[in-house]
């Protein structure tokens, strides 16, 4: 079926577009009403395994927000999870890994699996998203980087530093990067089953890559993120966001990767000079100042649209959406950018 | 009196040194058996207030690791305490303010204080921090950038990303502004006291600057820190360390600063890019490096050494040093440095 609004994959393609296209990460969430009743009446995974709920919270943002891109409805740990680690998501607490990887002997406790059968669910909810999309705007699939997924396996939790995971890597590396390839391996036959499922596009969540020094970062985690990037790209455009390695957006530019996702803390110049003019960015609008009045709202990304210019860029955050912010100012920011005079840059 | 190792000072002027000079942040404190004891019997603010306990923890690491210069033992968050607010620091918890800033009413609960009535026993360290050390090294002062000082004393206790504190600053701009001031007018007086008191040079923290877009940072960050360094300069070297705010380097570097703080995150020929070859800069060994067997500590400081060079140059952590670093490995830390043959570099 073709798409009525294919202004994203333009854009990942670097094509000329009749205006800047905008999702936002984590536009399926915590933020909408619609879906905090989802969410009282079943469990975190309930709604990621059931794809007629999966579907229902992935369009809501379309209807609602109307956003340019709809993203699948699910989380990064649901592989961990697909590779034998048990995985708890817990409301306001997030995520807790009881058993989690720590010595050579855990490896024996994971494997990668045959994706149909641990992930299926993610694919029946794909192609009913599709369906109920009937072409609306594309569907974003995406996953966990292995470095990343690797942070929540070893350190089982959340954490500012992942101390516990880089003490993994720094002092037991063979077993680090057995895993890593694991991980890498289950990615890759994760994402190409969504792409077969449906999804126009791909979006690898290096979220705790900006922990490591540019150096680790090629070793523990853009070589892996290089391997999954090389396996799905003729598949479907694939979107990088490594949060804060914007040291290594030049390497990351050159894995073939459609775009690469940014965070606020880069300006426009300084992004397009380590990237490169030929690839195109996503980003960048600082989460918390959707917490501003609407006017500064407006302001500011009126902004960040002259800044980053019409071409090769895709309008986001530079993170995912605050549960905080008011709906109004969500559709405030989508709609300044769908409403902006792009013949004035 | 004359310093026996003025290492740093001459590193922070830009002058030729037979070595480079090394210390860790948070050197005095958590990861020493000796800290742990005195931690024990008294409470943090006990340690901090008693001149006689702040002198020995500040000393502990010169007499056991051996680094290049001593770092006042106390904490940021005494400025917001000497303002009024109340400030709790509980042992592995962090910091808590009960009672932290929200509305223009809350200002009427805070001022800038007379320094020696409310700091005066941190100027009393000093001096008997001088005495004790007796010109074996130089003494570093510090304080809290105004920014990182506002995020603790809106937000009210530490956080990942201090919406609440971004939220402040970007729905009620003028209040922020004019607490960032009366913080900034009160961490004047004090870094001016801390070196009338004796201290050879002092470093400003940012450690919640990389938070803040780069246009941001401007505006609720570095021009405090600028009005700061303008004020103390002339009578000591100052040290800016905006952790992740690499994209600042060059305009921190003009503020007149001698020294720059940088995180592992950027490599050294793009620090030295961005700071200018005429800056000293400070950093940036990954703290959880610090957990890698001892010959990979080895290995990657030396690399870190011929990246830097010998001129303009402090070896130091990116960050401070984390509490379950064995001893032994801090100590290898610092005398691969002590011990490197800089005729190589």
């Amino acid at each position: 079926m073709s798409l009525k609004n294919d202004l994203l994959l333009r854009a990942l393609k670097g094509e000329e577009v009749e205006r800047v296209p905008v999702w936002m990460m984590r536009q399926a969430g915590r933020y909408l009403p619609e879906y905090i009743k989802i969410r009282e009446k079943y469990g975190f995974f309930e709604r990621c395994q059931t794809p007629a709920l999966a579907a229902e919270i992935t369009i809501q943002p379309v209807d609602i927000v109307g956003v340019d891109a709809a993203i699948l409805f699910s989380d990064i740990l649901v592989v961990p999870q697909a590779m034998g680690l048990e995985v708890q998501l817990i409301e306001s607490k997030g995520p807790f890994l009881p058993d989690p990887i720590k010595v050579k002997a855990d490896l024996n406790r994971i494997r990668v699996p045959e994706i149909q059968e641990t992930l299926g669910y993610v694919m029946d909810a794909i192609k009913l998203i599709k369906q109920q999309l009937n072409g609306r705007v594309p569907l974003i699939g995406f996953a966990g980087a292995p470095w990343t997924l690797l942070c929540y396996m070893v350190q089982g939790k959340g954490s500012k530093t992942f101390e516990e995971a880089k003490a993994f890597c720094y002092t037991q590396p063979e077993l680090a990067h057995q895993l890593l390839q694991m991980i890498t391996d289950t990615t890759i036959g994760y994402l190409t089953a969504q792409i077969e499922a449906g999804a126009d596009t791909v979006q690898i969540f290096d979220s705790w890559g900006g922990l490591l020094s540019p150096a680790d970062f090629e070793v523990f985690s853009l070589q892996y993120i290089r391997q999954i990037v090389t396996a799905v790209k003729d598949k479907a455009p694939t979107i990088i966001f490594a949060k804060g390695a914007w040291h290594s957006l030049e390497a990351m530019s050159q894995t073939g990767a459609a775009g690469l996702g940014i965070d606020w803390c880069i300006t426009a110049p300084m992004a397009r000079k380590l990237a490169g003019n030929k690839t195109t960015l996503q980003g960048n609008f600082d989460p918390a100042k959707l917490l501003s009045p609407i006017p500064t709202i407006v302001k500011e990304t009126e902004d960040m649209l002259r800044a980053f210019g019409k071409k090769n860029y895709v309008a986001n955050l530079g993170h995912g959406i605050l549960p905080n912010v008011p709906v109004d100012h969500a559709k405030a920011f989508v709609n300044t950018i769908k409403n902006f005079d792009y013949s004035k840059i």
